[in-house]
């Protein structure tokens, strides 16, 4: 019922919302985006079938989100690029959270056996 | 690519992972856990192309967790189980979180179109 | 070394930091706010030492704050209003998380013997 | 109606429980124990008044409860120590979040003016 194309779609999916929900609301400032960017990557290929996470927070869109007097903000989607590769069973989906039309999505972008 | 049916089980993965790293820490008792699966479910059902979702917290599980004085323990998928039906483009997935051999573990029930 | 008005003060942050950071980031439209008010009471309500929490969400503000396709948001403290007490060895610690010159603010409003 | 002492400890709650429901729940292994480490100090030393924050995850914990074929854990409050100084108008808190009975706890540990 279900194809090993779609379990690595569903997988894929998975980790993606792990990620966002994880770490999404952490307080972030230019001092901190380059150890966090690492330590999301690492948790998230912790999880299976998960071959490779790249997070690159932007600092200036960090810089920008700044504007209180406490000097930091949270991290959201639209501060940051994610990609990932999930292997499951010989099929490799490539997902990617970029921004379109001003908001951040969350993106199957293939799925190859 | 992608088809409709990866895509949907891509869907179905997003809001599992969503609803899981949400939650998940949730400090909970019995006196709270019908008010939270109601939540849980009212929240990720905002989600695009969620169509439904059912969350049972397992009061027996939460009472037995609290083995401390402090009277509540934090919600894990050990303590619950979740149903999810997503519908894209005419796909319909259907997720289930249960436990196996001890663990909860996120299937990908069906997709079909 | 520490009085029991600051043990006070002390769970009382600890409440403000668990509830925002627990529950910032969760979907949110017009259609779950009350189920998330009720959950986000009840589940801190557990910890102990608290002995009531209020939140309210502002439905005209998540309204506001859905400018997207998908139809909902992100809770954030711009969006809600929360008021916990504290009991601790006979003091009353009163908090308040409010909007101020634009920003959410976490406070401290009175500490009670 | 509230003293400096007493907004410094509540101060440093607020620190402690963002610690703990922002990063619980994330997926580890002995192979990203340092990275999230660094990137949890980082993080809450954004935070106002945060003068020091120190995160030792315990990596014999994480390799004891990982008992599962998917070779991670979630994070808990078992499986660290924490401590933190916060310094508020003159006033040093600290904090430590450790193992007591078998439980995590936080704990203020002085409040010093």
């Amino acid at each position: 019922m279900v194809t090993d194309a779609q379990q690595a779609a569903f997988e894929a999916g998975i980790k993606f919302g792990s990620l966002y929900h994880q770490f999404a609301g952490t307080p972030i400032s230019p001092d901190s985006t380059r150890s966090l960017e690492t330590a999301m990557a690492d948790a998230i290929e912790n999880q299976p079938f998960c071959a490779s996470v790249t997070v690159e927070i932007d600092d200036e869109a960090v810089e920008a989100a700044i504007d209180h007097e406490n000097g930091y903000t949270e991290l959201t989607g639209s501060l940051m690029t994610v990609e990932m590769r999930i292997e499951y069973e010989g099929v490799t989906a490539r997902t990617r959270m970029e921004m379109e039309d001003g908001y951040p999505l969350m993106k199957l972008v293939s799925v190859d056996d």
